[in-house]
């Protein structure tokens, strides 16, 4: 699916608000609801919108700390851990990347008790683990919404 | 503001799903639909649901490389290069953590050549800047949306 | 326990001199030692006094060395190791922290000769223990007294 | 001063309870009240016990977050850096070791948003400090007191 | 320019020996001279073949040492210093990467003591190089040519 | 076998064009084709000149992502694990160099995903290896040819 | 054995020319044949001087290529490992030191061939070596003699 | 000036005792005193004996600490702080190498104090230094002697 123009205001109306209604939207582009309607339909469909979300302040959901992990595995584990860390609902975020053949983790927990305890009991649980580094967040300059990072 | 199961539950419904309708919310929840309305306008009053918005398929967006940055700045200039680099439309976030006194950053961009001209041109003409260290995305093992991270 | 001005500067004048008499302590905040003596009393029961002290001089107590050591364990390893160092009577503190998976602990003994011993046959011997830092203290700058560290 | 072993144990009970009575000490020793008077005033007067004082908990006093640093400096500004350091009240110890030309510091603030403000605004204010690190404590596993670190 | 299999087949064969005459390409490939010959031209003029060439033993041509360098500079000067970098007869190629802000680089020179020349009268004069790291090759286990790297 | 200055300029201008005629070159040498050819085939027998061959674009060849890895080996694996890699149709070049005890190693891979796919099908497979870093090229300064890396 | 003027200065005289006769040395402290050699029975006797011995051009002898090793240990083999490295004779010296847990290894071989097989032959070849770092002496600015390092 | 079985048994016997005799060195070869004289004359003519001299015992000669330090310089002033180090008479011995742009560096001082002001007052008032790097001898596993490091 090639966008046009039309197609990104209407991506970015959205990732504003993701609640506008189609009736606003093609009020702002000279567009009707139906055809606004036929746009976003075809973005879902072919997966350039993945979801309709909300994003939840993270301190107020009771998740005071935001810890970012570079997790070391053994290469042969690797793919394993990563799917294992996935599968737990305090990682908000996995990846691999290039650089050090390491996992690049984001995790978000109620507080420090609850770090030690997932560091100490889940995460170095693990088998094939070698090393971890845990940062903590101290302050954010952007947090962009919108597309998938 | 205390959340209740109840708000946890529509938080949930909503991050899964951000245009559901309060009518279909309340089914599941044995509320009416003026009751939701009521807990998710006081959930949006108290900042707990910061915005109801999108997620965007990053490379059928036209996005095809995603990279974390390390920035080592000197510390006198850290706030101020975070504060530029904020304004980057590059850019997705940009956080200090504990660790070592550098930005951690994610870009998004359309390809290598993009990214070539973002790190030279844009983020080593930046004063204050004394190293920097990119990796690129390989492979996305969660990317959960909802909290803030 | 909810601490006031008064409980701050009885605090204070504690951790100058832990043997200030009751008396002197009251006259110098205008209470009587009685008061004096029950707030004392208090800040122990509600543990924010944890201890009465004092402070020795290691070089004159014949520890010539002070030494701080990052131990980097297995990561399945790093409580048990932290636990049997805790036991250890070289080393005087042996913290977790966040940063790369490894050990912090500061450790006194009597010599360099004593020092090559504790790394090669307390230390080394332990299972779990990948790699260890050492680094000899060489000025204090300050080493305040009072709060734990 | 040479040690012998009735000093040691007055010395072990005194780490223990610093506000052991003389009678106290010298019931277990063997000793009269002014016999244990006199090695004190002994051991104060040559430097062997630096201070009587308390050691207080740092969360109950309000301190909920303890940090350790390496603070980098250029060679020229270290001493100077160091000493405007050691006069920081947040600041607990700062020592210069062997190992990188770093200093290594301690530091006790009330939260996260102190942290934060401690690093940006006066930490990274000091002229001839180029790169920072830091990190959290999570868990003690042990804390001694006595010996001076 | 779309490459079929027999353009690869003839690339295969020009890599293995660049002089092969199109006779002898043709034979293998049933093919004309002609036909190769059109091939071939349409490789080089769609820039596929970039260079006829030979591969010379360095150390046979008196280039006992192949270094390879990593050279970080101040992100501002690291095009300046990679274009001049590029110029210096003794520099085999200059590449940036993602990674850390270096460029990694390879130079073949007669001896020690002309890699000791360059590394103190060439590369270390050039402004806003700030550290280098080097290493000698042992030993070849794969040089293969053929693709540019 | 010594080189003399005829030699050399011959060898400069294979490199420059390694099907140029014995004709030509003897034209711009004032030799005949006969004693160049000679030559020639002196440095080839002395293997000076290993290969006549071609220089392709990668990227054109379908080769989008060039890549660099340092492959840390246990010790006694490394030679090992060099040869399988060496034997990867993936792996253009591979080297053991002084400094850490890695396996440096040149990677040309049609895109990201099949990088990916060398990395943790391949590569992590392998055993032996304790940790990967990999980098991708993002800027060509010089890449000469002639002379063997 | 305590050491006076006198004896420091036969020390520096006996280090520039370790053949330098008793009368010699006599002459320039005014000091009879016999008295300088009881002294420097005395200096031998006490161990202050090690051994009378000569310092040998590596290069003259046949030993072209000086290296520094840091060679990473699993801890419980470090001692081991430190012992079988001592009896190599390409090791000329190997000491443990705060720092990494690792050994610093003087090594001097006749070329680089001999290098790359003492690195693959003998050093991988021991347990318990987990890493290793090599580096190249490129020049020397001081190499002093007398007192051993 | 190429060695002989001869010249090398003649070093070895002169690395063991400097101070042996040509009649004791000759009776063990079967030569004459003038023989063994005459390639004595030799070897120090050609360089291959640099120096006659004695291992003095560090400790026992007053200098209780033992120092390696990796020094880093901003590139353009290598050389120039390589040479002021090398007059410094706590310097023993000062190399540059391959690997990081560092100088290495051994250092005798008479204890800790001496050591502080060493890298307080010597090393960190050069211009151009902007990182060091210290570590302690613990222990000595092999030092020759004989062959120049």
């Amino acid at each position: 699916m090639k966008l046009d123009d039309i197609d990104r205001k209407i991506l970015e109306m959205l990732i504003e608000d993701g609640r506008m209604s189609y009736v606003d939207i093609g009020k702002k582009l000279n567009l009707s609801r139906v055809a606004v309607r036929e746009r976003v339909n075809q973005l879902v469909k072919h997966g350039v919108i993945e979801k309709f979300t909300v994003v939840i302040n993270s301190e107020k959901f009771g998740k005071q700390v935001s810890a970012f992990f570079e997790v070391d595995c053994e290469p042969a584990y690797l793919v394993e851990v990563a799917q294992k860390l996935a599968e737990n609902p305090n990682v908000a975020s996995c990846y691999q990347m290039t650089g050090p053949s390491t996992l690049h983790m984001h995790v978000l927990v109620e507080d420090f008790a609850a770090l030690e305890k997932f560091i100490n009991n889940e995460l170095y649980a693990l088998e094939g683990i070698t090393r971890v580094e845990s940062h903590i967040l101290l302050r954010r300059f952007k947090s962009r919404t919108g597309l998938k990072l």
